[in-house]
């Protein structure tokens, strides 16, 4: 623990002063679309005043520099990457439907839903123009250019990602398989960009960098599917939500999409329109009887290696690979 | 005309097969997400039928394979780059929420918003990777970045003026200064990109590139008042819309802002919750007794002059200045 406290020390001011940097440098000359994309940073109040409070744990940029460093580079030359993955991630929240973030109202609660898009797109543009800032910081135009594709491909798969989401909605019989093409895309996809973009900075090697891709996005399905597991039998204290939240939004998650692949009691209790609260303890129950919960844990387990099988492929420099190995731990401790 | 349909006839295919090249590169995986996104370019029906009919006049990319050849450059090497210009064109009409276009209805009216929103991001993405494929046309990487930062700021220029168009909307007393920083960004920007990506392709030279920017941006800028002079004072049987639609619909367009500052009058009548038929009659008469329509004609009269004026300080090749100056006669004959 004590490893990864000192690796967000080294990296999050420099990030922080990496996307100030880019934010900045954009000339917006508009004041009010300027606090429109300062607030969701948690740089500004919404009047514009400022505000100094951390809106996120910065995983994303964090795992990123620390695969730069594990791949034998210097993190530093990272930077314009992890801001980018840092905006782009932003962009998906500003764009997203939640009422609040940190305790305090997302972009379209405070000033509308179309406001909420048009500052998220110009989010996912400053996303862009903080990776586009790599050569500035040493990194030859190829690998720039090569990041830059890495980029694209990983934010057109979130959007299949999205799109998947919103179809399960009300799709009935959505598959396990399907399931995970689902997360692969919206929760991993970007993960695994960070592996990938930390490690071909890091290394230059296109080859090193794909281990590196097939790290983050296991270790992104492995913790979507831990999540999954939480929203049913996490532990409340540890959690801060309430029992089974998942069965009660009727979110379709990986232990209800195989519990309803195999009992047709699950099926019927689906089907009514209102969940009770006896319908919630029921639908648990029969998820236990078919033994969800061990098979979504031997899932997560078996994606989980798979990360781990990759990274050790990669061979990481073993001081970086210590770090790592703490910042998974710190994000799998949320435990049942 | 003949050198302007010549020219068309010459880009149009490559452009289209461009387009569709970048499109079906992208691993949707995914069938119905693919059908969303060739849908709105025109390629296919809502059930995934082929469907053949153009959506659109393409008139943002062919100016910038125009100023490329005018610049000095192969065109077939900006292909990239106006297949990039008409996607981004194509993503800001899938999040803007008209019901139809081209006689079809948008994406948002056959799947939702949140499909179109999610959709629309994706084309953004299917932009960028259009414009990175520049380094396979044989694009140095330097200039292929250079053409990434234009891309970028202009985008973001977009969503400045978007988020100025939105703001207007509840704003009182928006000045024709402010209106112009809005066109500047929402309808000019990107034309203003057409002309410096184009010619940075083109001739390899900034500076030329900076003198084709002027030329797109201020064209832009005379193109929208030209259509605001349309909205009030347009010959129907020519526009195809009625009458002073921009009064009925209030539109803050120059010559109503113009109108507003200078007549009480004017403003005691925008003040009236609704607009009958008089009202719009009247204010018609207001604007006339004031002379708004010759004043916003020599606004576009002088932007047209400074657009001209930074075209021919760039010295284009004769050949692709007439095909260009065909162009603008074209965009500027649907007359009073």
């Amino acid at each position: 623990m004590q490893l990864l406290e000192q690796a967000y020390m080294h990296f999050l001011q420099a990030l922080d002063d990496e996307m100030r940097r880019v934010v900045d440098s954009a000339s917006f000359r508009t004041p009010d679309f300027e606090v429109m994309l300062h607030y969701p940073l948690g740089w500004v109040d919404t009047d514009g005043t400022p505000f100094h409070e951390t809106t996120g744990k910065r995983i994303r940029p964090i795992l990123l520099l620390l695969c730069t460093d594990a791949a034998g580079g210097d993190w530093q030359q990272a930077l314009p990457a992890a801001a980018s993955v840092e905006l782009l991630h932003n962009f998906s929240l500003i764009q997203d439907d939640s009422p609040t973030r940190h305790g305090r109202p997302t972009v379209w609660k405070v000033w509308g839903r179309n406001n909420a898009i048009n500052a998220g797109d110009a989010m996912f543009t400053l996303s862009y123009i903080a990776l586009s800032d790599l050569t500035a910081r040493g990194v030859s135009e190829t690998l720039t250019i090569q990041a830059w594709r890495v980029f694209n491909q990983m934010v057109l798969e979130l959007t299949r990602g999205q799109h998947l989401d919103m179809r399960f909605e009300t799709q009935n019989d959505v598959s396990v398989d399907e399931y995970v093409s689902m997360i692969s895309g919206k929760t991993s996809a970007l993960l695994g960009a960070c592996g990938q973009l930390g490690a071909l900075i890091g290394s230059g090697s296109p080859a090193t960098a794909a281990l590196y891709a097939d790290f983050g996005l296991n270790l992104g399905i492995a913790f979507q599917i831990h999540d999954d597991i939480l929203g049913i039998w996490g532990d409340t204290s540890i959690t801060g939500k309430s029992a089974a939240t998942d069965i009660t939004a009727r979110k379709k998650s990986l232990p209800v999409l195989y519990g309803l692949s195999r009992s047709s009691e699950l099926n019927s209790l689906y089907e009514k329109p209102i969940f009770e609260e006896r319908d919630v303890e029921k639908a648990v129950a029969l998820l236990d009887t078919i033994r969800a919960r061990e098979y979504a844990q031997q899932q997560e387990k078996a994606y989980m290696h798979r990360a781990l099988h990759a990274l050790e492929s990669a061979e990481p420099r073993p001081e970086a690979m210590k770090t790592l190995t703490a910042l998974i731990d710190f994000l799998f401790t949320r435990m049942y």
